[in-house]
């Protein structure tokens, strides 16, 4: 589990390195080359070259082999009613993502991108193809106990670094991680804001159907964790272990790896952001890797995003998980990288430039209009 | 042209006739049946539940011919310094669209749309095969002067509705219109402004390199247009004549006439927006076929689609046109479609639902959670 650091906090994970900030530089040149006016494709351009700085090649290539990562696990807080659903729901769940009938199937099928589901910690057997990676059934209800030993703790955050590891290794050249479990937002929002000292009443949501009683008793239940965290809330392994959970600890390993390795991963929802604040605790500047897919619903998913200053690429009230938002917003990062690869430059198209920069300016006034060669 | 009206204006389309609203509401109980909470995709299943009702059954399938038609042409008000870029642009970016070099190439590419570009009021020649529909060379400056005559306002607009029948005809069944011409955005800008009774002030965008005495001078020319505009404003053939452009009125009957063959749309920015304003006056009821893209960061885009009470998808400060905005948001439309379409309802999955719904509820607490089976 890697060397021991001079404070004896064992460091897990190598050094992250910055996306390449010389290829960057290349394709913001380039963008200013191509048959636009400059900045018009607004997000899509800053995207595509965070993709080339990730790729370290200029242009970047459309991403071919995009892996999607459910890590499923049972919470005990789920037996204090703060979910909607049964805890086996689970483990159906993870039965229905193998045979394909998610949302996170349907949507990645048809953005081309592959699903894996491992079983970190679900509270009951599933396929041993499925749990090799299990750490324990189950973790403990984090109101009243802690979620973990510190040997699980660190057996999942290593799980999750193996499978980033297998993972590239197999030729990933974007990662995906989603999750399943009854109850995951509450450690989510507790591990959010813990580490970004907010009060329990900012960081749960309400959503849809809760009423003002069940607002008040998850809210409670939050705090009651909290108590628990706070005092170990600089020593990311302790909280992970108090308060979070062995997929959590799994999917911080995991997102760790992957900028440890230089690939760059979508972010999806609270639960998921949740595990990447911890994974920059565990590796400083692997938010550096991040793409924010989407804003949930989720008050406490804002505040994680806003803390890990990554700009969320959509908001359309999605609350599902499972990687869902990830995937629908891949293919803008797609189409961005497409657009940045494949378009012509004025000098090939034989395109005239701005009027004030070349001799084709046909009445010698100043430009006044920002939309350029096409107005919109 | 179609059948005179009582008050002698020509009645140009047939009624439209909304979505499917029964299919709408199949689709919305199909969604409660799916592995997933109530709700939790968001926008995505509201989405999904329209593609449903425009094509006419429950699940839909993803679209499988998407059709965008680049309209290009050219406008008098260019001349007078209101573009960055010099006129003689729009011809050598409709061979840069021909030749597949323009971002409209690579975003369609990308998600499997075809292009095809139409030379409408191009202020030069282009080939043949472009310029069937072809009105005039370019538009009147509506500064001092109306844009087209009225017979070719009329010719214009039904050679978008021919291009629409062509399209629908050869099996398209999603369009998007594009468009590129320099200095377009000033007669959209003085259509939606005159349609919505803005000030120009309000409407005129900064965006990239405007300086103040460039805003200054584009908010003049768009104020004396609006001048011209106001008188004719309850009379939007007059309206596209007076203050349009051939583009502008091709683009109109286009939108108009998807509409009236049951054909939804994307729409694109503030060019494709103030087009689709002139349909809905052309066609009452033709937004309901209209996904709003994307909102642009142009101020009267937003003032369009608030006007067509229309909810754009994405918010990404593009600005660049062509349809590029609308092939943006695409593959989420498709996301969704495939969502409703392919995924397990909760019997098919053997999937428990909500505790308060079942006998499966294992501790007799009330649901607290919004999230539900998978919490994000």
């Amino acid at each position: 589990m890697g060397s021991e650091s001079v404070g004896g906090q064992p460091t897990l994970f190598e050094p992250v390195t910055p996306p390449d900030e010389t290829v960057r530089a290349q394709a913001e040149a380039r963008q200013l080359q191509l048959t636009k006016p400059a900045g018009s494709l607004g997000r899509l351009e800053t995207l595509a070259c965070w993709a080339a700085a990730c790729q370290g090649v200029c242009p970047p290539t459309p991403f071919g082999r995009v892996r999607v990562v459910v890590f499923a696990g049972d919470h005990g807080i789920a037996r204090k009613g703060v979910s909607a659903y049964p805890p086996e729901v689970t483990a159906q769940m993870v039965a229905n993502f193998v045979n394909g009938g998610a949302a996170v199937n349907a949507l990645a099928n048809r953005v081309g991108a592959s699903v894996r589901v491992v079983d970190i910690s679900v509270d009951g057997d599933t396929d041993p193809s499925l749990s090799t990676f299990k750490i324990r059934r189950s973790s403990g209800s984090i109101d009243r106990e802690d979620a973990l030993t510190h040997e699980e703790t660190l057996r999942a955050i290593d799980a999750g670094r193996a499978i980033a590891d297998a993972e590239i290794d197999s030729g990933a050249d974007l990662l995906i991680a989603g999750e399943m479990g009854i109850g995951n937002t509450t450690p989510a929002t507790v591990l959010i804001a813990t580490l970004t000292d907010t009060e329990p009443v900012a960081a749960v949501g309400r959503g849809t159907g809760v009423d003002d009683a069940g607002w008040i008793r998850k809210t409670a239940a939050i705090r009651d964790a909290m108590r628990r965290a706070r005092p170990v809330v600089r020593d990311v392994v302790a909280l992970l272990r108090t308060s979070g959970g062995a997929d959590l600890a799994a999917m911080a390993g995991f997102l760790a790896q992957a900028s440890a390795r230089r690939t760059p991963v979508i972010l999806d929802g609270i639960t998921v952001t949740s595990a990447a604040m911890a994974a920059e605790e565990l590796a400083r500047g692997a938010r550096a890797w991040w793409l924010a897919g989407h804003c949930s619903t989720e008050p406490a998913h804002k505040i994680a995003l806003k803390h890990l200053d990554l700009d969320p690429l959509l908001d359309l009230d999605m609350r599902l998980g499972e990687g869902s938002g990830a995937l629908t917003a891949l293919p803008i990062l797609q189409g961005a990288v497409a657009a940045l690869a494949e378009m012509a430059t004025f000098a090939e198209a034989g395109v005239s430039t701005r009027a004030g920069e070349s001799d084709t300016e046909p009445d010698g006034e100043d430009d006044i209009d920002q939309a350029g060669p096409t107005s919109d």
